[in-house]
Formats: structure tokens, C-alpha cells, sequence
């Protein structure tokens, strides 16, 4: 921040000459200046530009290419804010309140047609007077850290918007699960951000030696911020019962899926807290990463991939809980993209596909081959893994990316396996990552 | 139903002449099947066809043309069953539970090749033996249902998928606002279908006459089924307050938005319970229907609604409620298209965009631009409309479609404006509209 150099690329002059001048130039630079400029910057409203021992170096230009200010770095990089963004985005206590962190200006009135009358720099700070006699300040490192430049919206989309999402085979699973002891999520601001990290990223994680008791799953769910509900509650038990309208409340094997693909906002985030665990063979959990599954099939099988990726199934689950009937129903493609082609979604779930099926005829036979193929990927070994979760363990994972299923159990009088289940929506689980990597000085 | 026909088509068989042949001839027909399907028909483990009262115009055939079964009614109407889908939605005691409501077919051994070694039909129900051994029966009516038919599929759909959406200009809305009473609500299932019919159809309606008490939102919204939580808690209060963190809770003008357009899973309806009103001037509603106004974008303006509709916004919500610090952040256009370029979803609201926008330069005024055109549209008297609930009313908009606003007030001591807000999930409330419509027998 050493050497800044200012610029305003205006179409409001005619000038297309660019001048360089240094600041301490600026009686020079302003006898330079578009009439109209020139008369702002007398108008005694704004204050006048002084020689500072941190702006020795900034220079101030005017041109009539765009409707741009430019900051230059001594470098060479040019970082430029166009003047309609920066007086949107004008950060004095009548345009912006800081307790609401909410631009308040009122766009009913707000005109496009907006331009800088004047600019000045001082103390770091950019100073601008607006045509509509508005008057604002940016500090350079609020500039900064707004850059348009591709490299610096990239870096903070990854470290403040979303953790890049790590696609995992059965080989890199080993390396892939991270474990954390549930004292320390539960004490820790570190250990809680680093499993949610580790759960963003990977998309599963594990922790461990939580209490066998009912109720801290839901201890660990607060401590992220709160549960979503669905139509079978905010805690749900993952145990054999014979009365079930749920084919996960059986002892069963479980064939792979995803959880409630018959929401169109389903949950982001499964919480499977083990109580009781089956002594005897059975009840592992099986999980694939759809994200990689849907790599491969991108590459390996084209034909495949467009066809699970653009036609749309009929999700359903109709039954009743607690009293309560539902018939949810929602039609989306076993593997999402979102509009820019990248992996958005997994919908995958035989006990869930509904027999309504609302395409084409010809499309079906093709469907199915495809649906086939993406069968295989999901349980092939190279992609899905298989292990069992213990007493005390909360098995996290990805409900948006991943598909889980459980190898069938057999229950005894002394042995009932027994898990809690909850979901977490990503919209929160983000929302803290942000908090914690703010308290934490990651951003 | 009186009269039906069926028709393997079969890739089994190389013989690609198309035979219809009376059910009553159905042992010449038997003589002239393919080899493999005569011996699976004489392999004595199926049920042999008979004369049936109800059957005199069945009639079967055979061809080569395709992996699909055809029942052909006698006005010419031909539906038609691909193979793999009938095998995959066997309704039988092993491949579909019906208390879960789910097939439990096991797909990691499905074999896709599965072809139907013979079939029958009788009493209405048509018998298939497979050549994995396995038997499915399926009536005519349950095949009806679910024929491949385009008129069929979007029936389906409208009637038991999602209501079609009705757009609305401010001169419609007099006839688009349906009033309902919450005792009748309460208390009457086929109320309780018409006014969330109204809500799904139009967007906004509301419950009049509600008790002036702060928990008769949560009665209301648990007749639908359950509220969907956000960060600011199950209902919310709207009210003055100044150490709020959130602008909705000022007396000052809201500005034309759409809630929560930081979530990615945002609330899909509002519910606004009016418990005082303001006695002054002000307080006013403003909505707006975007389905609308998207349309005329569209139409009029191509250009600022491709850039509306493409480019990505930064929406956010930084703050704390009830101790629990929050950072939401979610990219997404201000209209945003479903992957089939339908309207799905509107982001509108000056104080959650975010000061970031992470978009090349070089498109910020363009969308600057857009924005301002859209910001016209959704002002314009020929689309909003303005109105004042009143103590009592609850007034319930759809938050993916509807933008709103409130006009400023003056509180005095002994007329504080006050509202409870809620929010449901369009899941949950079309998942209630089926099982409505269901006991209703509307479907």
C-alpha cells in the first residue's frame, strides 16, 4: 500500500489524453482537470489533498475511456471499481449501516447516471463527491479487498464463500476421514471449525467418544447452530422397527442413496450418532463420493453422464409420522448440475424413486442403462467404502454429495443396534465456518 | 377399460411382423410366438389364460421393434410399458413394501437385460413371468396411471406434482387476492386446501380473522405442517427495534425484497401475522409478483433479463440473533432459471447484496443497468400493489416468486406496529396439498 496511484477514467470529460501526475503534483493535476472537475474540487465542500509520508507516491489520473476509477499499485497492478459500484456501495452512516451490515440507499431513487465530480486521497482513504452531491470514502484496504481482479475473487470466494470440495476414491479414503474427539468440538472453536472444514472439503468426517446418551446429538448440532426438521422430526431414531414406513427403521441392508431426494431443499448435512452398534457381522456403513462418481462418468461415459444429468426422476415418499400424512414429491435428475455444468446435487435412491415417471418412452430404456452403469460406480470398490462406526462415534457426512448405505444386521435381546440421526442445513453449517474462521483470524 | 389389447414388443425375438390376435384365439397365438416365449409359456409355472366376461376384447401381439409391452384400448389409444420399467416397479410382496410406500428391489443384482418370458391378462390384471423367474402382476388401472402418454404425464403433474403457478399484474390482483377465515382453516380440511391452492396458484393470499395472540401463527403453520427455521429463530418478531441487526425491524420503509436470498435453501413461504397495525399513515404492504414481471423482462427487455438471469450475486446477512453470531452468504442471480429456462426463483434486496460482487469488471455497469430496469419493473404501479392488513390478518406470500416491501411508519406509545413472522417450505406445503387432495379425493 506503500505506492497507490489513483485514476478516474471519466466519460463525463472529453479528454482521452491519461495523465500521470504524483500527488504532490496536485495543484498541477487539478489546473489540468475537465472544467467541471475543476469547479468541484473548489467548491470548498471537500477537503483539500496534503503532502502525507504515506502518499508520496500516489498519483491521480483522468481519461475518458470508461466509467472507472483505477487504484495502481507501483507494482503495475491496476485495480479498478466502476462508479456506479462505488457509490452504491458508498459506506457513510446515511448509505450503509454498519450495526445491520445492510446497504440502506434507496434504489427507487438511486441514479445510474451517477459520476464523480471530484476525488481526492488521503490517510489511505479515497474520497470521492458525487454528482449528486453525495460525498464518500473508501479506505484502501476496503479497495482492496473488493478488487475485481480475477485472482482476488477467486481467493475469496475460497476462503470466505465456500471450502473447494476434494472428490475422494475408496483408496484416498483412508486419508480422506478425519476423526475429532467430541470434548474438544464441543470446547473448541478450533477442533469445532476444523471438522467442518474437513466435512466441507471431504464431505464426511467422524467424532468421536461422544456420551451415549440421546441427547448430545443435538448438543453437537447446536453447537454448529441448529437441526433441520423434516417431515420425521428434528432427531430421528435409526433403529429396527417393524412398524415402519421408513425402509432405514429396519435391520435390512440398505441399499446406497442419498437422504430425502424428494425435497427440493433436502438436507445438506447427515448426523448419524451411534448408540448401541451390532456385536455380530453386519450394520457397516457404506459411502460413496458422488462428486468423484460423477467425474468419472463425465469422462469415462459421457452419454451416461448427460443422461443422468438431464433427466428428470420423480422422487416421492408417502407415508405418515407421527400422526402426520405426507406425500412429498420432487423431480430433478439423478445427478444435478448447476447452471454453469458443475456438480450441484446427487439424487439416488431405489427405495425413493417413485413409479410415476414422467418422461418421454423412448427415454426410458436409456435411462435405466445409464441408471445401471451409475449402480456399479456407486458400489464398485474402487469408489465406495465400507466400515463400521462404533459406540459413541457421530458419522458426519455430505447428504448433497454423498450416497451412504448399511450392510443388513441381525438384532439380539442384549444387542439392538440403535443410532440418533439430524440433519444440518449447508446455508448454516457455511454460515458458521465464516464466524469461526473470523474469530479464528482465517479471514 | 372395456377394451384392451396387448402387445409384447420384443428384442428377443427376430421377427419384426406386428401379429393382433383376439385373446380368445390366444392359443393360435401362443402357436406362433418365437421359440423361447412358446416354451416359457408351456413351462407350466404361469397361470393359463381364460375367457372372462370382463376380457372379450383382449387381444395380444407380439413384435420385434422395441423392449416394450403395449395395452392398446379400443379407441386406438395405444400405452406403452418398456420392459425394464415394468420389471423395476414389480409390485409384488418382494420388490415393493407397500407400507413404506417404496420398491425394495435390489438393484446392485438387477439385471437390465430382464425380458418377459410370457405374459397373460385377466380380471384386469396383466401377469408377467420374467426371465429371471420372477412374476409380476400389474392391474389397468395402476398401468393407466402411469402411461407414457404426454396428455397423461403433464395430468400427472398438475394435479398431483405442483399447481401450475398464475402470474399477476397489479390490475389482476383484485381478483387474485382470496381472503379466507382462520377459524375455518382451523378447523376445515377443504379450507385449509383452497387457501394453500391460492397460495401455490397465486403467490399471496390471506387468513383473516385471526385470534390477536402471538401463538396462533405457530397454530396455523403447524395445520400445515411444521415452520421452517432460519437463523432468526421459528417466528420472528416485526417490530421497532433500534439495536435490531436486521432492517425489517425498523420503522423505516422496507424496500422491495425477497427474504433470505443469502440461503441457498431459502424460505419458500412467509406468513405475516398483523397483531397491530398502524393507526397513521404508513405501514403498507408492497408486493409484487416477479413470475410476472420475469415474463415481461423477458419479452421487452431480452438483454437486461439474460443479465439478470446469468450473473452471479453476492447476497448476505452478517450479524447475531439470540447470542448466535452469523455469516450468510450465498451466489445466485437475481432471476434465477431452472436448468429448462423456466423462472424458479427471485434474489431482490438492497441491503443483503453484498459490497463483493465477484463478476468481471467489465459486466458490473452492464448489470448496474439491468438492475436499475428491474428495480423500475418491480416498483411500477402496473405491477406492485399496495395495500394495509389489517389486526388479525395473516398475510402469507410465496418468498421464491413474490418480491415486498412495507411503507415507513411512526410508532406512538399507544399504537406500536407489530407483526410475528414465520416461514414454511414449499415441500412441506405441497407435500400437504397432495395428502389433501388425497382425503379430498381431488386426486
Amino acid at each position: 500500500m506503500n505506492a497507490i496511484f489513483i485514476q478516474i477514467v471519466s466519460l463525463a470529460s472529453k479528454n482521452t489524453t491519461i495523465r500521470k501526475l504524483p500527488q504532490i503534483y496536485r495543484k498541477n493535476y487539478v489546473s489540468n482537470l475537465p472544467k467541471m472537475l475543476v469547479k468541484c474540487l473548489h467548491n470548498g465542500n471537500i477537503s483539500q489533498p496534503h503532502s502525507h509520508k504515506n502518499n508520496n507516491d500516489i498519483k491521480a489520473k483522468v481519461s475518458t475511456i470508461d466509467e472507472v476509477i483505477q487504484v495502481q499499485s507501483a507494482d503495475g497492478n491496476v485495480l479498478k471499481y466502476p462508479w456506479i459500484w462505488l457509490r452504491d456501495n458508498c459506506q457513510c452512516s446515511s448509505c450503509f449501516n454498519p450495526k445491520l451490515q445492510s446497504r440502506t440507499i434507496d434504489w427507487r431513487t438511486f441514479d445510474i447516471s451517477v459520476n464523480p465530480k471530484s476525488l481526492h486521497i488521503n490517510n489511505n482513504i479515497l474520497s470521492i463527491e458525487w454528482s449528486d452531491g453525495h460525498c464518500s470514502e473508501f479506505t484502501l484496504k476496503w479497495l482492496h479487498e473488493r478488487s475485481f481482479t480475477k485472482d482476488n475473487q477467486e481467493k475469496w470466494l475460497n476462503d470466505v464463500y465456500r471450502l473447494p470440495k476434494i472428490p475422494w476414491s475408496a483408496a484416498d479414503f483412508p486419508s480422506v476421514l478425519k476423526k475429532f474427539d467430541y470434548s474438544d468440538v464441543i470446547q473448541s472453536d478450533k477442533c469445532l471449525y476444523e471438522w467442518l472444514k474437513a466435512l466441507a472439503e471431504y464431505g464426511v468426517a467422524i467424532v468421536e467418544n461422544t456420551p451415549i446418551q440421546e441427547d448430545q446429538l443435538r448438543k453437537l448440532a447446536n453447537r454448529v447452530s441448529f437441526i433441520k426438521r423434516t417431515h420425521y422430526g428434528e432427531e430421528f431414531e435409526v433403529r429396527n422397527k417393524p412398524d415402519t414406513t421408513n425402509v432405514a427403521y429396519l435391520s435390512t441392508p440398505l441399499q446406497m442413496h442419498a437422504d430425502l431426494p424428494y425435497y427440493e431443499y433436502k438436507p445438506g448435512v447427515n448426523l448419524l450418532h451411534c448408540l448401541v452398534q451390532t456385536t455380530g457381522e453386519g450394520g457397516d456403513n457404506l459411502l460413496t463420493d458422488c462428486l468423484h462418481v460423477s467425474k468419472i462418468l463425465k469422462e469415462f461415459h459421457p452419454e451416461v453422464y448427460k443422461i443422468l444429468s438431464t433427466t428428470l426422476v420423480e422422487w416421492s415418499d408417502i407415508g405418515e409420522e407421527r400422526g402426520m400424512k405426507f406425500f412429498s414429491l420432487y423431480r430433478s435428475p439423478a445427478i444435478c448440475e448447476d447452471r454453469w455444468g458443475q456438480f450441484a446435487r446427487v439424487n439416488y435412491s431405489q427405495q425413493q424413486r417413485y413409479s410415476h415417471f414422467s418422461i418421454p418412452l423412448e427415454d426410458v430404456i436409456p435411462w435405466y442403462k445409464a441408471h445401471a452403469t451409475f449402480t456399479q460406480a456407486l458400489y464398485d470398490p474402487k469408489n465406495m467404502v465400507q466400515f463400521k462406526t462404533k459406540p459413541g462415534d457421530i458419522l458426519s457426512f455430505d447428504n448433497i454429495r454423498l450416497a451412504h448405505g448399511r450392510t443388513g444386521y441381525t438384532d439380539t435381546k442384549s444387542n439392538e443396534r440403535h443410532l440418533i440421526g439430524a440433519y444440518l442445513d449447508w446455508d448454516i453449517v457455511y454460515s458458521r465456518i465464516r464466524t469461526l474462521k473470523r474469530q479464528l483470524n482465517l479471514i
